[in-house]
């Protein structure tokens, strides 16, 4: 079977069988199958889609490319973002859920685009290792009972499609998004599965159907692969926390853990880690993990387990006093008083990409302390002149090119808006 | 503008406007646009279309990326085909219109698929070279009246373009077609064209109705880059001439050019030809055209002309003696008697491949000796057993995987058939 005919066949609205869909990606990795031909089917199936077979073996195949963990029989259950701006949810989460008794083996992904990545904030932290061999990250995770790593040997086939998706205009397509997670997820091995699906203007998604319809895929792919799962859709109309950059978000996180910080992130924290308890046998709803989550939270423990990862990974534990500062600091003012109508988090994210906390292009270096305090959020009442963001600079070009970009990004008007849900949705 | 934008803009069913065409043109040919963009490219336009300034535009792009022709004042004509099996409608068609008093500079390819190209049957000639020079083959128009040279230097960005569409079935895409032959005719400077745009089982464009979208669009294309232009839809049901391979379609055209061969082979050439001479100008319409072009043909002048070419390429005069033959032939007989239904044009032509009359893969080496006489035609009476087919072969092993592909070919029926008709219609 030539290549040329699977391309055929997927542009008159065919379906790949499983075996076929090995053929392609093998040959994609060996060479056999070109740039040309990927780019070509990629787009195909932006037109013609997959079924959901497809989808399932497409997955497996990208799982079967690199490392497989398994792991002993016990509650072990990992989470994925879909990515946000002021998303620290995984910081919170993960020592959290280990501390209430489950192991959380994540592997986690750095920036991209317009959002942050768990490795980026993570590496602020002095010492801080995420490039754990897989015995490291398997130790780590068996004596902590949490490690967050970055995710190098697993699925590197969706690593090279990944690649040539960015460039190709073909991220945006439901089934090739769902077997790129699950193929991490699955190869990283946890028994059970939560996706935290975001919707919103600062979201990969959007509208909150099509986060909808990409929670149901990723769900159904992991009950497939024999997968306790669940997912919750979260806004990200605005940034979630009140910190965007990489050391910021950690010192929010550290917050959060130690009961306090901004209530966006505590409750989305709670209700994902919640989900993970039920997921994992250690709850009996999603509510009564929530409850535990935020015991977890108020008493210490999630701290301590959070402090404790970071010793094993190689981190300072005097935090949050060890974390890097910026030079400078600059506060946006709004020009009208009244009610925040809303915080674009998709403006506020760029903007700190331009101050050198995300990537502009591939493989340059970020900063981990620039960034933005979102000081005002959606419903808050603001006077005139009151500063609505503290920017945290280097460079004075640099916070220039930021603020052309903040300008705009909130809105005042004189009525209460009414706010989207945190937490719209739990996909079960 | 990024390459990345262009793609997503052409997958949304958006316009690029000339300048856009361009860059991502050059942007091909400088490695600048790889071929993962360009194969989603293609694959999007196959979706969603291109708008007539888009195929324009794409046309410039592609004549502007080699060498352009020029030529004085005075009847220049060119014509195209879309490719046939058995179908020498060149060879004759064109010192016919030169010895009519039309100039005629013809630049042609190699065999495609399971079609021949007419570059390699003048090479079955001994000594005949195709590999002239923009210099060589400027001189032989002038001076005999007609050459027919391998389009090496013309549209190099087509040629590229062409290989990738190849591997990523891309290639029937009406647009990129049109664009495809209008460049490289466009860039030979005849001011006027003709296109042979068949239709049938045996041809690209299938359908009759295909085919003519294909004629309208080249037509159109063509009037747009002010030449004067036509199009002639002709059937490609059945082989056009009696003979398939390299040397035999040299040996039946010269038959033909001295006034005798196959009843469709001297039909078509007439037409075509004939069309050719109302565009320079030197026949008032089609049917005056086509009685010069039969004159040309019986009075032995079109022949002379044809010598004339050949000589002035460096090939033996002596024809058909000087033909290469091949080391065996096979005769292939009906089951039963009664009327030959239909002769398939793409079994034949792929039977000619596997004999070694066309290349299976990119580069292969070719043998000018092998094809395949069709005996009998649709229309035909027959007797039981009966040959229809006569096989040159040269290889005990080729003939055999020949052989396989020939049965069935045939269908013979008690009743007279209804012919499709060999000349359906004239687009201008």
């Amino acid at each position: 079977m030539d290549i040329y005919d699977l391309i055929k066949r997927k542009r008159g609205g065919g379906e790949l069988s499983g075996g076929e869909w090995g053929i392609v990606v093998k040959g994609y990795m060996s060479g056999l199958v070109d740039d040309g031909q990927m780019g070509a089917l990629l787009m195909a199936v932006y037109f013609q889609g997959m079924t959901d077979d497809e989808t399932a073996a497409l997955t497996d195949v990208l799982v079967d490319s690199g490392e497989t963990l398994t792991w002993p029989d016990g509650p072990y259950v990992d989470k994925h973002s879909t990515g946000g701006v002021g998303d620290t949810v995984t910081l919170v989460t993960v020592p959290a859920v280990a501390a209430a008794g489950a192991k959380v083996p994540k592997l986690s992904g750095r920036g991209l685009g317009h959002t942050g990545g768990t490795v980026d904030k993570l590496e602020s932290i002095p010492g801080f290792r995420t490039d754990l061999t897989v015995d490291e990250f398997r130790g780590a995770v068996e004596e902590v009972g949490c490690a967050v790593a970055a995710a190098v040997d697993v699925a590197p086939a969706d690593h090279e499609l990944y690649a040539l998706r960015d460039v190709t205009a073909t991220v945006d397509i439901l089934p090739l998004i769902v077997a790129s997670i699950l193929s991490k997820k699955l190869a990283t091995g946890a028994h059970g599965l939560v996706f935290d699906v975001k919707y919103g203007a600062g979201s990969f998604s959007g509208a909150s159907e099509d986060a909808r319809e990409l929670a149901v895929g990723l769900v159904e792919g992991a009950k497939r692969a024999e997968r306790r799962a669940a997912a919750v859709l979260t806004s990200m109309e605005q940034p979630l926390g009140r910190a965007v950059g990489n050391a910021l978000e950690v010192a929010e996180a550290v917050e959060c853990l130690g009961g306090g910080g901004s209530e966006g992130l505590r409750e989305v924290a709670s209700v994902v880690g919640g989900v993970m308890l039920k997921v994992a046998g250690l709850a009996g709803d999603a509510d009564e993990g929530r409850e535990i989550i935020e015991e977890k939270l108020d008493d210490g423990s999630a701290f301590e387990k959070f402090l404790a990862m970071v010793g094993r990974q190689g981190g300072s534990a005097d935090l949050p006093a060890v974390l890097p500062k910026a030079a400078g600091t600059h506060e946006v003012p709004t020009g009208t008083g009244g009610y925040v109508q809303k915080v674009d988090a998709y403006a506020v994210g760029r903007s700190a990409v331009l101050l050198g906390a995300g990537r502009r292009q591939k493989d340059e270096e970020i900063d981990a302390t620039v960034g933005i305090e979102v000081l005002k959020k959606a419903g808050d009442v603001v006077e005139e002149l009151e500063p609505v963001f503290r920017v945290h600079y280097n460079l004075e070009g640099r916070l220039e090119q930021a603020l052309e970009v903040l300008d705009g990004a909130v809105e005042v008007g004189p009525d209460e808006p009414e706010l989207a849900e945190k937490v719209l949705e739990i996909v079960e």
